[in-house]
């Protein structure tokens, strides 16, 4: 038994989308999460800035009692995870690796499309992964640069978001794919419009939900859960605005987060240099 | 005479449309640019978190030989260049006060737009400045939030374009303004879909063309001008992705922009701290 809280970060908003699944799936367990609002959009950086916001991001998660850390965030986790995940010593997990399993395991025809930001597709790490997992498999990826900042800006099912999903989603569809990984935790606000664009066929993957899944088997497979029958507490950390991250963090989570939203400065916490490891 | 380059600063890329205006006002200046594309954009962080970006700007830019500082970044302009106006020992001139002009000067009916970020429209700065030049107007301010993602993604004159900025102008046709300032230096690129939006009886104000106007007329008066008949020597700066910049910046900048750009580390730069001035 184990009752330190788990770590969850993400660029921003997204996340919240995890952790909703783990509050479903693990209700005694305390969260603490922090959202990188004053730096968002991961997806658009480069490598290195990736990598330098996601050391500062752990190192702040490292300053509470934590005994695992989820990056909840697409690109941190397919940019900057590969490279990191040695260098911590707590439990990491990121949102490729279930998904990827999940999507392997669903296909029917082998060909797997995966949207997400242009960083995490730039970098072709779900492909890859993909690709070992199931050789015989093909892969479809498409950078999505906009779905991040319509989400973030309310646009879930919108004319607008319906437009931009239509453009990206077109060769997808033209490639007959029948599994599609949503490979960007703020994706799932946008599973209706991309659901309805795909068509029924078309199976949708949402990272956040298979991590939250993979979350609960490690835990109790180590034997870390948190006492039975206890209620989870939640604390919510961010790097800009706490208004709006109450306000548009409730719709993410589907349920209110109220006062509980501190200012972290993150630009205080360690990130080595800006080139922090050999690749 | 002062061959001393001028200095130039913006969220991201929108700030090329200023410079050029000053390339084609001021063929003799060199120009040093910096946009802070790893951190772009600011219009949607608070507003001490742009106070500090905005310090560091600064403070990277006066690294040079340098005569005149241009906020060419609508949000620091509003939100950062009054806390900041009075500390810094060189001339800087943001991209409001020649705007409002231009607006008050251009108005029949009294009633002027402004379209900008969230966090410029929040400042309620272009507001004031219009009802200190011109207390009978009555202004229209509309924070669009997406079109700077939109246009940073080369959507100018798209669908989605089309339909993002019907939305937000809708009730500024309402309204019946007979002006809109186009409050932030990326909009430019937006002029065909709003001018279409608007119609011809709306006057549109770009805040980089009057800057590059009021920067020319004060450093004829201040006799700061460059050799007459000098070419100017231009160089860029951003603080990521290097390729990216040089690829939609010449689409803002309508000259190629080729291997003069170099990336920096703006993180370094001082910025007091995070609550850097009483305000």
């Amino acid at each position: 038994m184990d009752n330190r809280a788990i770590g969850v970060f993400d660029s921003g908003l997204g996340g919240l989308t995890a952790v909703k699944q783990l509050m479903d799936l693990l209700p005694e367990e305390d969260i603490i999460y922090f959202g990188d609002t004053g730096r968002v959009p991961y997806g658009t950086r480069s490598k290195d800035t990736i990598i330098k916001y996601t050391i500062q991001d752990i190192n702040f998660l490292k300053t509470f009692q934590i005994k695992m850390i989820v990056v909840a965030c697409g690109t941190a986790s397919t940019v900057a995870l590969p490279v990191l995940q040695d260098r911590v010593d707590l439990p990491m997990v990121g949102v490729l690796s279930e998904a990827v399993t999940s999507a392997v395991r669903q296909t029917k025809n082998n060909k797997i499309g995966v949207v997400a930001t242009p960083a995490t597709i730039k970098s072709g790490a779900f492909e890859r992964a993909i690709h070992a997992a199931a050789p015989q498999a093909q892969t479809y990826g498409k950078a999505c640069p906009l779905f991040v900042p319509l989400v973030e800006n309310g646009h879930f099912d919108t004319q607008v978001a319906e437009l931009v999903a239509r453009e990206y989603l077109e060769p997808l569809k033209e490639a007959d794919i029948d599994t599609l990984i949503m490979g960007c935790t703020h994706y799932p606000l946008l599973n209706r419009v991309v659901g309805r664009i795909m068509g029924p066929q078309v199976t949708l993957v949402n990272v956040g939900e298979e991590t939250a899944k993979y979350v609960k088997r490690y835990l109790t497979e180590q034997d870390m859960r948190a006492e039975p029958g206890k209620k989870g507490h939640y604390s919510y950390f961010v790097s800009d605005s706490v208004e709006n991250f109450s306000h548009l963090g409730s719709m993410f989570l589907q349920r209110e987060i109220g006062e509980m939203v501190n200012l972290v400065d993150i630009e205080k916490y360690e990130c080595d240099s800006p080139r922090p490891l050999e690749r």
